[in-house]
């Protein structure tokens, strides 16, 4: 995927990248995908030098898992996975890299490996100490996604069996996740935000109706967010809410729950949309998509989501070096 | 709206139409529209002679909700709600119709008059005697869905709060809807339909991790429904089955719960989805829009959902008659 990603002109253009992992690994995929580009094994960031032809790669972690077989769930390969994450993360808190952006990641993999996390954005805040964060799907402006800023959609309950998101849900963490997303909306627009909150029940509640979180949890976290000087509404029926987002109505968009955000994002550009970790001291984005492994070794991989990801990452890391 | 759609040649290419309600409404209405059409009180469906020019209308109820201020909820526009659509059920299951389809109906005003409903669905099969039922949203083919007999999507619950949808999900539900799907779409597709089963959780439930609905009361049902000869799948996570029900690789998606069929459904086209009741003795249906009161009566209502709506409902009830 990387691979692949790598000869687009657009990524160079954004920023100097490089590869944090085994170099062995990377070369493979390079023959693989026929991509004419040189791996440069580098110990230190500062002495990249990419271009098209050359992907310079910082070596972590124990090499052991060049020996797994591809496209299989091994505890070595779930290491390496976790070796690099930290590594590059560690490097981004010392300011040697000015953005992170992550491939997709096996969890089985990585629960093999000892690592017991729901995802790497669990693992990125604990490594950052981060208590208050949230994963946002991003999809950038086009003829579909009306907003010139493009769209953003937090999730107040990501990695939670639906059955527990109702324990979980508190005014606080909404209003937390409108500041979130308030503050990075803002820089992708370049002005205020817009901001939608979902409802929890169909039909929002119907005044009581058919739930009364609404009412209850929502509406207070709306109401208090609003007298801060957010530009906020809801909560809103979430089918046609997010009709109006992708209409342009609103920039970005807080989900009380994981298929909630998912399911339209999924529907609007599955193969664009891009995971920014809100509330880090450092930039990392990400692929919205899973590994894939039925399609993972065979050259196959879509990597438009991956180049939107370094995009999106380019411009956050250089909204953040200038402020 | 009615009085949008009548024109359209396609509505009487397709069948014999006639109104059931209050014949000074929707002469107020087609004075609004600017349609030309001539309203014709009729007593009996039988004398129903429908062309562009003439609309045949079956005076049901008190005509008191001649005198309600148009777009305000007030019980007396509920009453006669209740009415038209009391009136049209009986002439259906007496067989003097083939199908009903119906508008948006205000539920506020539908509960002001004491008819303590959900919506149209429940006082329908209440009216039919049916215990077994489900709505279905339905999208024909077009560019964006691709299977060629459309999508249906039913849900195992509906106007459900959240937090109770964990009690009323059981196997048998999610069976019976199985078997519901299936019988309609394949109508709709002249051949057995494919039909994939969402998951509860996130990832589906990532073997157990994240919420064990999955394991306990979905799969079990699959499974069975495999064994009694049901082409169907699941229970796959939901954001992604709906991609790829979009492109065609499924005919029919059983939702457990209101937003996650709507979200999808409403994304991919608010403006042409179609409600199908199915499980009653008689073909209904409906739009799968509300009542926009915000637009009501200013002659901007889209009418392509109702035109779509009575293409839907004709096809179903040569179906019926011929079968």
């Amino acid at each position: 995927m990387i691979a692949g990603a790598w000869p687009n002109a657009q990524v160079h253009a954004l920023c100097r990248p490089l590869v944090v992992g085994q170099p062995e690994i990377v070369r493979r995929a390079v023959a693989l995908r026929g991509v004419r580009a040189q791996v440069v094994p580098i110990d230190d960031p500062a002495r990249a030098e990419p271009s098209a032809e050359t992907i310079p790669c910082l070596a972590v972690g124990d090499p052991a898992a060049i020996d797994v077989p591809a496209a299989t769930v091994d505890a070595r390969g779930g290491q390496a996975a976790y070796d690099a994450l930290v590594g590059a993360a560690r490097l981004a808190l010392a300011g040697r890299i000015d953005a992170l952006v992550t491939a997709p990641l096996n969890k089985a993999a990585l629960w093999l490996a000892g690592h017991h996390y729901p995802g790497h954005t669990e693992l990125l805040a604990e490594l950052c100490g981060v208590r208050e964060f949230a994963m946002m799907l991003y999809l950038g402006h086009d003829a579909t996604i009306r907003s010139p800023g493009g769209l953003g959609v937090v999730h107040v309950t990501l990695h939670t069996a639906l059955r527990n998101v109702f324990e979980v849900l508190t005014p606080e963490a909404i209003e937390e996740k409108i500041g979130l997303v308030d503050r990075v909306m803002r820089f992708m627009k370049g002005g205020q935000p817009r901001i939608a909150v979902c409802a929890l029940n169909p039909h929002a509640g119907e005044s009581g109706l058919m739930g009364d979180e609404e009412t209850r949890i929502i509406a207070p976290a709306v109401e208090r967010a609003r007298a801060a000087g957010f530009d906020v509404t809801g909560p809103l029926p979430t089918d046609t809410l997010m009709v109006r987002a992708r209409d342009g109505e609103f920039d970005g968009v807080v989900a009380m729950y994981h298929d909630q955000g998912h399911i339209a994002l999924k529907l609007l550009g599955m193969h664009r949309a891009v995971n920014v970790t809100l509330g880090l001291p450092i930039v990392r984005t990400s692929v919205a998509h899973g590994t894939a492994f039925d399609l993972a070794w065979q050259g196959r991989a879509e990597t438009s989501s991956l180049v939107e990801a370094i995009r999106v990452a380019a411009q956050l890391a250089g909204g953040a070096r200038s402020s």
